[in-house]
């Protein structure tokens, strides 16, 4: 049976501050992409996430962002440089094992955020820097990377445990890179058809691009949202549609 | 041989800021407490440390505080519960393991910074839930202990590895906690007179309070400081009076 | 006719994150305490309440804090000088002033949050700090004061200004201050029954406290609060009651 | 007789950290732009600066960066509007007015820190925004500018008073910019060189670029640095080359 990981940001308030419906995503996702404190998140959050996770049998991993908690790590911040950017990613994830440690769970992937995470599908050293720390951390932990860009390329320049990540609610260009925001239709609001589509990218491993182009990849990782309560409705429409399709969800092997 | 451990704070600068000479302390001591990055301390500066510290053969610990930058640390924060205290430690512990294992070293202890070290010796409750944070972090580490308070106490119901620290350059009241430093005489600024006493206390495991009552306590570890030239010097003189008189200096053993 | 002003923290989300309906409670009352970016705020939430309760004839205040987002300035810290005390609260102001010059509105007020502020209704020597970087900034901006208390007396002191408030949803011991909200009964949550408690209070110009003591107090304004629907609920039924028996809502008067 | 303004940066320590030797540099120029605590710079330190300007006779001025203290402004961020630029500068300025009137001083100008005053001069958008935010704000500040540049385009498109800067330790490029600090000799390090570039630069009203070009420029303020003692050296000789050549130091004329 085919089995693929859904995946989701969560633990993204800090403080006083909600936000998403973290408890909905969990039980809806396989795999948790957790705030580190630095665009969001808190050490009382990252350790909550982690317990919840644990008791619903959800992977969690950290999710680590430029350090930018007003810009939420959507700001794109130039200036480190790799060695720097390196120790930037460390620091989170280290921070983030304690947390799931102390919750009794254990982090098995690492994924990039926001501008952070646009820059390193777009930058060869910045994906490899990336890759470098979480090689230097912990050589198990799993890369979440974009198929066919430059984080792919690093994790497998670097030996590092990797999975390939594919978007439910997002189109894509002929570069394997997602369309802009900025462009019209980039994001796609409807359950159904995102639905859809992530079930055809799943069942053929091939995304098909805005301009018909089709694109062999490996796919290990569905990322959803839960931000708001549309987007909790269309996860759980592409957890049932691929369920009823015969594809099992499940978190991806871990190294 | 008698041996004793020589531990001073470091990397206590921020981003464009440096305090302190860790270079020259790290050619005296034989631990290092490394800032976490919540009240002074960043990634950069954690790995640099570590990478020093681990040339030179210097133990390095955790040297978590209250997050309040601005304030380093000094000022009294309340109003968190024990179990989120515990969570805000186990944070940044984790980050400075991670930064350490890419510097090839290993964090060995964990010792409080200011107002929450302040705190901890004089609350039970608060030297109870750093332990437990340390021992949910990693049984292992060493939490640095002040003989005959409330971290003694709670390292030993914990069941943790403990180091017991005197000060170098300052005076006990009776209970065996520091007096206030708005006590005249409460620092003590001759290097000479410091390394005598610390000599003392060292070979008779004694404390003398200022009113000349003598307290029994277990000595395993030296403060110093070094965020002055006249504090490094003093440094210096405590090192070289107790290696003189046939005291080693190492890093006490960990767990 | 009887006129009173009906005050509210706003202003209270950061960066991405929101918190409170502060369009509507701009709708009901007539003072706003905008949060200056220590607690909670940044300049474009300044901006925009500014902006809002311009178009709606509120009146706007600086509400300046700790700066502790993550505790939102509940947190009680300790370690200031009153004189450092006095530049916290300058800066904060100024920002204030600022946004609302750029949008088109301007600051009447000062009123403390949190902590801070239960410290300087506790303190004399805070509330005098806090009067005084009020009076240094602007002589004419209107101290919020709680009758009886040491902020009362610094405002007269300082020849401030001033605007005596009481609370909608909270009970009073016979010193005049807030019960503590650990007493069980010390929150108010019935709309109606606050509402009437207000009407009383501010038609006989006292407070009855929870012995059945009377205090004699002035009455200046009503504080109500926003973030939650409950809590715009009872505003809006304090509102209605007030204005039903004849009391006009409407700002205190500037210096 | 000519006369001109000689400008350097200040306040840019942060908690217990230092940078520079303020209190040198105040004897040395005639105007300072203080750090707004977002880049550097604290309530503390601003009002301290503002202190011993006035007693010195120094104009001040508002020296607004990013918000990103561990990058000290210096790293790009890009990501926020026109619109939310303009409000992150109205904040730092009116916190700076707020201090100054607290010392007795008063904000005179308002000069871009780092990459946000890199970016201003580069980009018309970018410099109208900034002037923009001082229009709105205090429409007779003191907007410095480069000359040739956006910045010197957008004041005097917006109507306000400017003063045009050029630099002592840096060559320009034939666009009138500044050459890249990558470029090999971009900055200037010999003191008496710099002295005799500025005496002339003053005395022609013109910028001799790293080609030979002649570009005539009006000159109001010439920026020092004070970050450390060989650039304090350099400060002082360009006072006294400038003073023995007959040109007077004082601070340029606000609106």
């Amino acid at each position: 049976m085919t089995a693929v990981d859904l995946n989701s940001d969560m633990g993204e308030g800090f403080g006083p501050w909600k936000m998403g419906d973290d408890e909905a995503m969990l039980s809806i996702v396989s795999s948790a992409n957790v705030a580190c404190g630095w665009h969001a998140g808190d050490p009382l959050i990252m350790h909550r996430t982690a317990e919840i996770a644990k008791a619903k049998g959800v992977s969690i991993g950290a999710h680590p962002g430029f350090g930018d908690l007003w810009g939420f790590g959507r700001r794109v911040i130039r200036g480190d440089s790799m060695s720097d950017l390196e120790k930037q990613i460390a620091y989170q994830v280290g921070a983030m094992q304690a947390l799931a440690v102390m919750a009794g769970h254990k982090v098995t992937h690492v994924k990039t955020h926001g501008a952070l995470g646009n820059m390193t599908n777009d930058d060869d050293d910045m994906a490899m820097a990336v890759g470098r720390a979480i090689k230097a951390v912990d050589r198990d932990l799993v890369y979440v990377v974009m198929p066919g860009l430059s984080t792919e390329r690093a994790a497998a320049k670097l030996g590092l445990p990797m999975a390939r990540e594919v978007f439910a609610d997002r189109t894509y260009d002929d570069s394997g890179n997602l369309t802009s925001r900025k462009v019209e239709g980039a994001v796609i609001h409807d359950a159904a058809l995102a639905a859809a589509r992530v079930l055809r990218m799943v069942q053929d491993q091939e995304v098909v691009t805005v301009t018909g182009k089709r694109l062999k990849v490996g796919i290990d990782t569905i990322c959803v949202h839960g931000d708001n309560p549309a987007a909790v409705a269309m996860a759980r429409t592409v957890r049932e549609t691929l369920e009823t399709a015969g594809v099992a969800i499940r978190p991806f092997k871990a190294g």
